[in-house]
């Protein structure tokens, strides 16, 4: 698989997804197309999908926050006969890379998440309307709506059918969705997902696993209801007109390398480390909210944010020997604390909250973001506000002490601004403050009433906000030797430690899933019992049954 | 490793610990003989340890509960010269199938959870005072203190070197602890772990890493009045008498079957089934508080609980492809009860609480097998209070429905007591019921209005207590069936699944290290970079390093 994988795409390229639009209610189709598989060696067959499929499906949720705002509910169905889903598929994941299974199941939970995201922070609801059989990765994309509905056609059936046919588990949030969402029996849970022609009918309703069993005779017309439903008592103001969300501006370079108008990454395989390098605005922040909207996709902050999310998507699947990430930025804070004010004191209007989500959900990326993450707060940086955010996402962060030698850019400052403290929560719902001083709660405090001021090195080490503040004469050195001695270690023990240690404090469905969910899933996928010439996952659909050393773990 | 795994063993055996009683104060010194490894092949040096030596640790802390109620704090440290521990033996765990590495880190986990439930539930405080070097797992014990004391000698740290020099990560709840007990800040816990040397001196206490650093010249006498202050603190009763934990009876048979007094284990090695048989008390309860202390060991409750938790470890260790554990009872439920009742009646009482206390560790102990538990409500059987979170504790439970032809039994029933609704929380702090039941809270109290009711099949199922309730014509083909099916599955795809569908709900520090940091670790357990021919693991102590695929997962 050496091809690179591109996460951009828009409605004129789908092949596996079509939409409806039906004022604020949206139809959307799944309807893959079997011989549009991202690699060569699979079929698409029964609405299975592969990665370009989810990334299709991304596109389409974040079109539809930005571009379809009138849109108030989503109905998510199949565009085939017979069958909802069959989930991933199996010839894709058989054939595919370790490290490829990993990135695709974290690729789609974080895709999965952001339907619920669009449900409870915009009162966009995805309504989930099942018809034929939706079986493993699709049921789990049911599980991700708001609402499931199944038709009772004495065949249509929801099954996580992965353990007794597969060997592998249900890990696109479907185990962690069943108990901690849908809060099913445990008992049951274990029936259910042992059973590999699934539940049906009211059993589904009485067991949790669906909302509503709807007679199939009246299926389409309740669904058509439910929808209107929920987007009559959807929030969402009713006049909004979207903003196109135009192509990238982007070069990609043989070398891994890429330029984007405002990131630039600069990439060196050799040592397996790239530079991500984010630039503060040149213009002034808009005049007003109207201006935002006029700017539309060009305007700062969300240009930023949709060039750092492209490129954390393309070092993660297409550079996988990249081991360190450094951000680094240029600019001038202030102007970028004016560009975030807009949108801060705009937030009811729905173009700057929904800029202002967006950055939650890129700052999630980076989280989950399996490399070694570092800052280096240089002078003439702009470490501000959402931009801030990242010297907490990151492990490590060093920042330029004092004046450098034969260096006239302005002395390095971060400025922390009401972004750090509510509004971008980690996966374990506290801001990134929060996690940090989970041991020294007033640190917080302080920090907030140092809100407003660009902090030099000393003050923000004072403040517990970065590692460590280097002067000219050491931060060379330091910064080369930490590097180097990071790309050294084994990159399994960073992936767990780092899994560790960046989720400290409560945890939620989205820690879950991305802490102990995906864990015991990548355990299973280095099993032979699933991985193994004889395991299950590589026999499937030659009628062989996986062979297995009963051996328990 | 084909030897048989003993978890009993008595002071008058220890190889590696020593104790010396001062009153409330107890002085327990590691020292581990490093000839006294369980298996051959590995030397146990600098005070490192395998499973043999965690057997005794376990030994010790039991035994301080109940043979030592006198004592109020514990002071751990090191019996040798310039090392405290340098954590689990390398070449014993390089050398380890990955099975038993899994296993061995589990009970080391359920050990050190010990040490904290000594401390919050009965007043027994573990002050681990380090001198020398403190690495690996020997800082993992040191985390499961309550209280950690460093000398200031220049020389002694503490260190989580694992990520470092083996590409493993520290798994017995070090990342966990550091995080969410110490509360370290992320980014100098990242340091801390990346770090052979590890930290010293103040640096140490600064960043929450040890509790106090004391100048070597007064850290004995230090150490002395911290322990004196635990204990004067302490609210146990401090006239009590410990009983002896007398030599469990047991008789092991070739085929894996063990006979204990109140326990059976009757392995099938087949069909991978064993299954436990649990009797209830052919003795009236004791009369008294004072009768109970008279009986000691032989007390019906604390007789059972030990035998039951022996069981429950040799097969975890020793029989790795019994993939079902199938959990039966008979006996007079009513007079289980008074047995028991006796002990909720004088939970002020040190004994009767420590009983209860040990069989909250027992249960928890259940729930973290990764086996597939079932439980058989027969005839005959006393599935009642403590017995009857069994029930609650399985995957699935199976009920005999009205008279079947041919036995006279008495009809199967379910007792709930006391028992039942919050003295045996399970690691996720919530009790096995309202864990059950986190989708429908109401039926925790439908529940608790029918304690003490004899609940027949169709009662115990109206009240969602059990799976299935099948009668006669049903009840072997159903079983048979399902324990068939059970066994037949990919025993890493069970284990995966219990591990997600057994603990929905809050997490707790233990849901995590069991959970997550878990995970992660098997999953490194797999991978070349730690365990295979150039993995670090496995390069340990040859002085030539690791040798890494860089790709990230």
């Amino acid at each position: 698989m050496s091809k690179r994988i591109d996460f951009q795409t828009d409605p004129s390229k789908y092949r596996h997804w079509r939409i409806e639009y039906d004022g604020p209610v949206a139809n959307l189709y799944m309807d893959v197309d079997e011989n549009g598989g991202l690699f060569d060696g699979y079929e698409l067959k029964l609405n299975s999908y592969d990665l370009g499929v989810d990334i299709e499906l991304a596109d389409v949720v974040q079109r539809m926050r930005f571009e379809h705002p009138e849109v108030r509910a989503i109905v998510m169905q199949s565009g085939k006969d017979k069958v909802f889903c069959a989930g991933a598929n199996i010839r894709m994941l058989a054939g595919a890379a370790h490290a490829h299974k990993v990135n695709f199941c974290k690729f789609t939970n974080e895709t999965r998440n952001t339907f619920e995201a669009a449900g409870a922070e915009s009162g966009q609801h995805y309504i989930c309307a099942v018809k034929g059989a939706c079986a493993g990765g699709g049921y789990e994309l049911a599980l991700a709506c708001d609402y499931i509905m199944l038709t009772d056609d004495g065949s249509s059936s929801v099954a996580l059918p992965e353990v007794p046919l597969l060997a592998v588990l249900p890990g696109t949030g479907g185990l962690t969705r069943v108990t901690d969402k849908r809060k099913v029996r445990r008992d049951r849970a274990d029936i259910f997902c042992s059973t590999e022609e699934g539940v049906r009918g009211q059993r589904a309703q009485d067991w949790r696993l669906v909302d509503e069993v709807v007679r199939n005779s009246t299926f389409d017309e309740t669904v058509a209801e439910r929808a209107a439903e929920f987007a009559e008592k959807s929030p969402r103001a009713r006049d909004a007109k979207g903003i196109e969300l135009t192509p990238l501006d982007r070069t990609f370079q043989d070398d891994g390398s890429v330029t984007y108008s405002l990131v630039e990454v600069a990439m060196d395989r050799d040592e397996g480390v790239a530079t991500i390098s984010l630039s503060g605005p040149e213009e002034d922040a808009p005049a007003s909210i109207a201006d935002l909207h006029a700017q539309g996709a060009e305007t700062y902050m969300l240009k930023l944010a949709r060039e750092l999310d492209d490129a954390i998507l393309h070092l993660r699947l297409n550079e996988l020997e990249t081991g360190v990430l450094i951000f680094k930025s240029q600019g001038d804070p202030e102007k970028l604390i004016a560009h975030e004010k807009l949108l801060l004191d705009n937030a009811d209007d729905w173009l700057a909250k929904e800029i202002l989500l967006y950055w939650k959900r890129v700052l999630k990326r980076v989280d989950l973001t399996s490399r070694s993450l570092v800052a280096l707060v240089e002078h003439g940086s702009c470490f501000a506000g959402v931009l801030a955010e990242i010297l907490f996402a990151v492990d490590r962060s060093y920042m330029m002490l004092d004046e450098f030698e034969g260096d006239n850019r302005p002395v390095a400052t971060v400025t922390l601004t009401d972004a750090n403290f509510g509004l971008m929560p980690m996966s374990n719902d506290l801001t990134r403050l929060q996690t940090r001083f989970l041991g020294e709660p007033e640190m917080v405090e302080k920090a907030e009433a140092a809100k407003g001021e660009a902090l030099e090195a000393e003050d923000a080490d004072q403040l517990g906000l970065i590692t460590e503040a280097l002067d000219d004469v050491d931060w060379e050195d330091e910064v080369r030797i930490f590097i180097e001695e990071r790309a050294s270690f084994s990159p399994d023990a960073m992936t767990g430690m780092e899994a560790n240690l960046r989720f400290p404090g409560p945890e939620t469905m989205e820690t879950r899933i991305f802490g102990r969910l995906t864990a015991w899933q990548n355990w299973i996928f280095q099993r032979p019992n699933a991985v193994g010439e004889a395991g299950a996952l590589r026999r499937y659909g030659t009628g062989v049954r996986g062979e297995y050393d009963m051996k328990r773990v």
